[in-house]
């Protein structure tokens, strides 16, 4: 239970920043958004290794270091932080004018984004968190959170800058992302993980 | 007695650098909040703990890793550093047109952004600086500091962002807030805290 | 193998966050671009040393920690990287107007300005990821990244701010850059790690 | 000789990102400011102490960290490397219009905000890079360069935001402050430091 409720809190917390941040008009929501998951990792990973995210949770799983009996909850508690988190931010900016992003014309732009980005973020959590060369290092919060940092401010503007199912369906629940999209993070940012999941076995051969 | 003197040095620091920056028109205070509160804990972190607020005080204090007796000092160290950074703003800056924040239409937003944002900040604190799995790392202060620059991106607009009842009175000295709001700040703020604390111990239950 | 794919794909990232934080508007692609590397450097440091650029190559090579049997295939997965992410920037971005930068009355200006911050990022990476002294630290990937972020503010706006011949060759691919001025870029910066190497031997006369 | 050399580099990468990044118009000059006295500070602590400022040298040298036999030299090296330095951005940007910043209503003000961040800035020196019970962190470089980013975005508009005494020689040589006024930067920074010695010592008492 310590670990799922870790889980709903980091997410909880990513999806409230990300709400409040984007919505309030703050200057530079991908640094709080960054700052934030760094955060949350810091103080959460080690009690559930801190995914905060479906994605990040399949390609830890894939690399063998969270089990597959705990998948499946873990997704669950990210899903009902981002969804808690979406409904507070609701509570909070009653006022916000929330418009959802419109994909319409940049469908393959979205996908490749979202992929390649999630696919960087997977890669940077196994490299720092789960890599033996990397053990006991201090960090991993801060790699983690950073790579958030410069994906959002690359294809923000292109996908959204999800790069996180569970932050997908948080938006979606907002109103910055449409539920006809949602689609588009879920393949994406699932196959992104996969894929670095797979690299990472490939240039860390011995690391079993 | 230099305990004391650290906690008034950090929480001077804190508040001089907030009233400085959100007053003199930086461009972005909460990263400079969230930096000088960051440099503050990592000087400050091996002799008193580096607090600088009350409600990590009291988080800090009910986990068992600040005396009972060092708690009553520590506060009034801290609301003392907070004075007189106010009195320094207001030496520093003459011409500043300073007005206090309008909460009158959003009182309840304001408690719960205060809440949730104290009760991550003091969630934060004990999981990097008391967390018995954390011993000796090296990212505390980063942590701790990065946290503030989220929660003031994300609702620094919704409550003015004190996260801290130092801060509280160091800003209603100052006159960014008003003096009718202090409450909101004490009530959310300490409840934020206390909130974590419980967490902690749920989700740490063998680290005593 | 895994030592050039992890080559690959650092660079490939670092260039695309270049063009996408550029082209996208992004506010502050500085900081976007000095995140990414530190995140890549962190990722793939305890792979393959983490160079992602030509002019740290020579650098660390002539420091004696690159075998110059690695070198060329370390700078060939860089250049791919840079121009498969150039391409992907220009998939990304189809509508993006592109410009190159003219730096036809400023040639002797660029020089300089590459010459000086490559100087200084190779002197900052031998430093902190080569020297004895500072064996098993943990700061390196954010020393190396956020000298990039000081520089690109710096000159970004006299050079471009390359510091990296595949990054030259990344941006000329997408447009950012004149194919004309890649000598610039060449020259500079090679002369500006080969100098750095030279002075860290100078200071770390013992660290052989 | 490695040590002044080390000093002469740090100070001169930190005035030249000084003056290019405030005359170049960068976004955040406070950023790059703080992240090249980061960097330099992790590249250069293992052979000089990496001051780059003849207030820290003195604070320092209080504290029974440098010799004082090396603290004139220090000194010498770090105003060479900002007169250096100054030079290269005149070079570097040749047709920038540059205006002194205007002191002369607000002495007052600018002598005590030099003053106390100069003591923030060397009572985070101390702290993290020569007490004891810090011994062997990894954040030293991290808590100094951020120190500045969060007092220039305080007061870099109530001071010019030096905080150094080689600075000031440096910004006056550029421009960006008058010679008239370098008295104010050379009182307030060395009492700022010397203050912060002192409470270092205070606060440290068994630690000689």
């Amino acid at each position: 239970m310590p670990k799922y409720l870790t889980e709903f809190i980091g997410t909880f917390f990513l999806v409230l920043t990300i709400g409040c941040s984007v919505l309030g008009g703050a200057t530079l929501p991908p640094l709080a958004i960054g700052a934030v998951l760094m955060v949350m990792v810091y103080a959460g990973g080690h009690v559930s290794g801190a995914h905060y995210n479906p994605a990040v949770t399949l390609a830890v799983t894939m690399r063998g270091r969270c089990s597959p009996s705990d998948a499946i909850p873990y997704i669950g508690a990210q899903i009902a932080g981002a969804i808690a988190a979406a409904l507070a931010v609701k509570f909070l900016l009653p006022g916000a004018e929330i418009k959802a992003m419109d994909l319409s014309k940049s469908v393959p732009q979205a996908l490749v984004a979202e992929a390649l980005y999630t696919f960087a973020l997977a890669y940077v959590v196994l490299n720092v968190a789960t890599a033996k060369a990397n053990a006991n290092n201090h960090f991993y919060g801060l790699a983690i959170g950073f790579t958030v940092v410069a994906a959002a401010f690359s294809v923000g503007g292109i996908s959204g800058g999800a790069f996180n199912p569970a932050v997908a369906v948080g938006i979606s629940v907002i109103g910055l992302a449409s539920w006809a999209n949602i689609w588009i993070y879920l393949l994406a940012d699932f196959a992104g993980a996969a894929a670095a999941a797979t690299v990472f076995m490939i240039i860390n051969p011995t690391d079993k």
